[in-house]
């Protein structure tokens, strides 16, 4: 029986971690052969050495995963600042440029990267990770447009409330006021599941999203959007 | 076999005009049983004879159809104006009204708009069609945040170069300035299929979209980006 | 003494309503001559005889008045929503109509239009007047994009939260839990005052301002970003 | 004679490149005192040198030079990506720290960042600028939400098409195919001038600005409407 990633075989990056997990069992069920890397990107040639073991590959899942600190803006260091931007926009240019090669030899592929909604509206105390995250987005842009001649989908998530342990540990949720602000600051009025972010991040790794280049969709249960 | 949309009960409205019969197409072949409305609806008491016709529906696909003319802006008369908001606006809160109750008494439902990016762009000579489309999209994300509590979801494609008769017959395709014009415009470098677009909407159809609110996709191969 | 708007002919439309007051005072402060029409725009020959009355302007600043209905999205009538689209939507192709030609005579003006944040962002029971917002901006992109050729500078202010007596009446302002919603919702912490926006529209009446085509300005203390 | 700047005393980062010359002349022009730093910032200690050595500020511009690399996406190397961030992004925390102690202690203050389109819309060639580009609007929108309660305004000018001798040099403005472009991909059919882009920020910097949150204002002639 054919599904909608039949015969993709994707690279997920940080496969235990962030939406690694929904990311896998989700592609995995629509057929897709995955690659799950447990590795942390961050050091320079990891990236690199990610792609080499994984060998040829349709789509690759950039899933950084990075804990969103909460320091005051005016308090931000240069550690936490650096190993932000170090687990979450380094390894961008250095996933893209390994991956790429084998891609066009194949005729094309899909570089899909699970993004973050704070790029797009402003948080208190998430001034690290918003601007990391910021990073991430307006360079799937610019490699999107670049990249679409070759056949290439460039295209970026932008979550946020999406249901993660990372993020919403389950102590988290059972507390009555996160109940009342996502009720208040999320539309949707709960957190999106882990599944449904998954089941979009799928349908953008199936050749039926070919169309799209170097965009950027909202997922956040209409706290953005667009 | 369970297909997305197995089960799911869909009405599509000007079904034989703008993007009907891609979508009416892609929805039967993932499960649908598509309801395929061909009568106009600028008339004041058209969607509501529409839906009542209709029955009970999961979905409604608002696609509104009406050839954008090309008057310079200092130009446009009473009657082009008139006749576009007729056709792309005023059907709107008409077709929500006639549906929603029934939706909201089998637990919910989802209204779809097929939208325009141009919206979101300015275009020259098209004054008359972006502000029509730009009372849709706002409209859309007005009534997704307010009807998201009681699980109707409205959300709408944004779309703009998506290959249909109305907007690019075989004599437009063919002619080179055309397809150096796209080449320039669209990053994509061609038409998005009407079918690519077609299994978009029909992802926004179906239950894995639950999460979305009150959302405008671009589908506009690149030419807007959010 | 040179002011930024000395010898600029203004017309600002239905200027005793909405940000009229405001407007012309900053206006006048600034140097400009302002003509201040109180007609209403919503009958179909009103634009044209306003313009008329007016003679020649340097600007026109389409500041058209409407009372936000709080209707629920799903009992939206034809009346309302024909009323919002009259008074809100409809004036704007008439009035560029009637006072482009003699701008182009002069070698260029400004058109700006007093808009709405409610277009960039849902809101609850507040969809049609979200969607007549939402196709006056629109209109401005389009017609932006066309005209700036001709050095005519189309653009609009979004606004939301900005303090008038129509919207926010001292009754209002003195509830505590206005006061809350505020601190809750807009980053500003306050409403932007009256004076702010009116500077701000006056800034972009200016010649400085001429480097701005259809552009959708958002002025809401940060409930929107962009 | 009041000014709109009297009064305010103003530190330019890297004035004499970029947009430093444009923005110290017209600042100076309304009356500011302008502090026009012209030491680079990309070393880790020298945004609080700068920021000490100009003293107490109303203001602070950070107008942070790198020149945009054109490097294929899939050939962006170590060395440009990290000289990349280190000059445009890591100096912003670095001088937000160092500045707005000071601010808070006299009431308040404004931090503008002269940030570009490029994070805002896909470019060919321009990945490593686009993402440090965005990382810098994001940062701004967070920021600026945060500090808002202080009184603190962080706002950016998100520019494109731009006149500066760095960017488009005379012989690129002679060369017919580059005029070409710019009739092709900028509505306003030419540069914006360095003067109309440095009033702008002058409005930002003024008190009349005060109702901006985390905004990011496109300053592109039409190349992003919002």
């Amino acid at each position: 029986m054919h599904k909608a990633l039949s015969g993709k075989r994707i690279l997920v990056t940080q496969a235990t971690e962030f939406m690694g997990p929904a990311l896998c069992a989700v592609l995995a069920e629509q057929g897709a052969e995955v690659v799950a890397s447990e590795q942390p990107l961050a050091a320079p040639d990891a990236a690199e050495a990610v792609v080499a073991q994984a060998g040829a590959v349709d789509v690759l899942v950039a899933n950084l995963a990075f804990h969103a600190p909460t320091t005051p803006v005016t308090q931000v260091g240069e550690d936490e600042w650096r190993a932000a931007f170090a687990a979450l926009v380094d390894p961008l240019p250095r996933l893209l440029r390994a991956v790429v090669p084998g891609m066009v030899a194949c005729g094309g592929g899909t570089f899909l990267v699970i993004g973050s909604a704070s790029a797009l509206r402003g948080m208190k105390r998430a001034s690290t990770y918003s601007a990391a995250r910021g990073a991430q987005l307006a360079w799937v842009q610019a490699a999107g447009v670049e990249l679409a001649p070759q056949q290439i989908r460039v295209n970026a998530i932008a979550q946020n409330f999406v249901d993660n342990p990372t993020y919403f540990p389950p102590e988290v949720q059972a507390n009555p006021r996160f109940q009342e602000r996502l009720a208040r600051e999320v539309p949707l009025g709960r957190l999106v599941a882990a599944r449904e972010d998954a089941l979009f991040a799928a349908y953008l790794c199936s050749d039926a999203a070919h169309c799209f280049v170097g965009q950027c969709f909202p997922v956040s249960g209409g706290w953005v959007a667009r």
